[in-house]
């Protein structure tokens, strides 16, 4: 294996723990408002609306939208939903930030620390700037730059937004290598070039989550975290 | 003055000192090929290229050039014109991205640590991407996030480059404040409706720089470098 010049991380699921954060996020929100639900459920139903709402957006059903705005409308219907129809539009919109505010899993920081000694480190998250930018502060993730599928108006597994990210960088595609939680992440940037790690994150889906179907060797590294990816890129 | 939420950074001249970092470069570019030159004056014009050659991309003379790119037409250029025509092409390369080095100034890393306590902080700047990213990275410039007229395709002081950086931040324009320490980077950005900050280097264009001429109270902040900003920010 050749080595990456740079290194372009997934970042829901990947770098942060979006479930774990979201659940508090929504207890938190109840407890403001004096609504009891089954937060766990909404959490999950939030992210399952994630595809369809993009996939439109990448079939051209809608214009451009960021993320946040299709967080917006997926937690509208939700809530909408669940019969909680008496939160103000601020206070919505306040929990839609939620999304800001995700906590990295356990080895994101110092593996990230790690790995920027060696490498630009950069996002390539389809979540925007603002999002992505405001998580990084809150949560201390050290990135070189942050790059959005916004910056393109094409959301991953568009191929430009992999091309993209390589061009931002000034680097040839095939130095450039995704990090990233998800098989079907990872096929589309090995496609469009790049190369690919592939990271496991168990508990992303919570604790009864079956593991993703992923060949030998169908990636350039597989690794357990941040930690043991950097220990197989200084190898 | 209302509070900014985030604040954008001009960087040759303001955050980094280009004049002494090229020269710095050019003696070891002529050291490494057994050159002598007047090397601050080939500092200069590098620099002095930098505005008509924006400015045809400006005027639509150029299609859309990233800095690099300039960078190097008008090195090469310069490199003529001093008889230098031994070099080989990744030498040259090598020193074009001499601009990629720049040195900060002795207050700035210590500056931002404290404005990134309070603030959003980011680059916006006419360099491209992977220039401003190589150069935080070396530099040690915290950035939250890299925002460069590349995402653009706007050089400033084009409006475009202003308001687009405020849309990526999700902040309305008057939330959001220029630092820089020329004043028609400012007035653009006012009349693009940002908040302003001055900042003096009198040392910018050497020795014998003359003052910007700034009217009292034309900005909303003036400050003598990111330290006294960062006094007047939180007073």
């Amino acid at each position: 294996m050749t080595r990456p010049r740079a290194l372009a991380f997934d970042t829901f699921g990947t770098v942060v723990d979006w479930r774990s954060s979201l659940i508090r996020e929504f207890e938190a929100f109840g407890q403001r408002h004096g609504l009891n639900q089954d937060w766990p459920t909404l959490a999950d139903d939030w992210r399952k609306g994630y595809l369809p709402a993009m996939d439109r957006v990448r079939r051209g059903e809608l214009p451009w939208t960021k993320l946040d705005d299709l967080h917006r409308m997926i937690l509208d219907d939700l809530l909408r939903g669940a019969g909680i129809t008496s939160v103000g539009d601020e206070d919505v919109d306040q929990l839609n930030k939620a999304w800001h505010r995700l906590d990295p899993w356990p080895d994101s920081v110092d593996g990230l620390l790690r790995l920027k000694q060696q490498f630009v480190i950069t996002t390539l998250s389809n979540g925007n700037m603002s999002l992505l930018t405001n998580m990084a502060k809150r949560a201390g993730l050290p990135w070189d730059c942050v790059i959005s599928a916004e910056l393109f108006r094409h959301y991953k597994p568009d191929r430009e937004a992999y091309i993209g990210c390589a061009e931002l960088l000034d680097v040839p595609p095939n130095a450039l290598m995704l990090v990233a939680a998800h098989p079907g992440d990872l096929r589309a940037a090995r496609d469009a070039g790049l190369m690919t790690a592939y990271v496991t994150r168990p508990l992303e889906y919570g604790p009864h989550q079956r593991p993703h179907r992923v060949d030998d060797g169908e990636f350039d590294v597989a690794a357990t975290d941040f930690l043991d990816l950097a220990d197989h890129l200084s190898a």
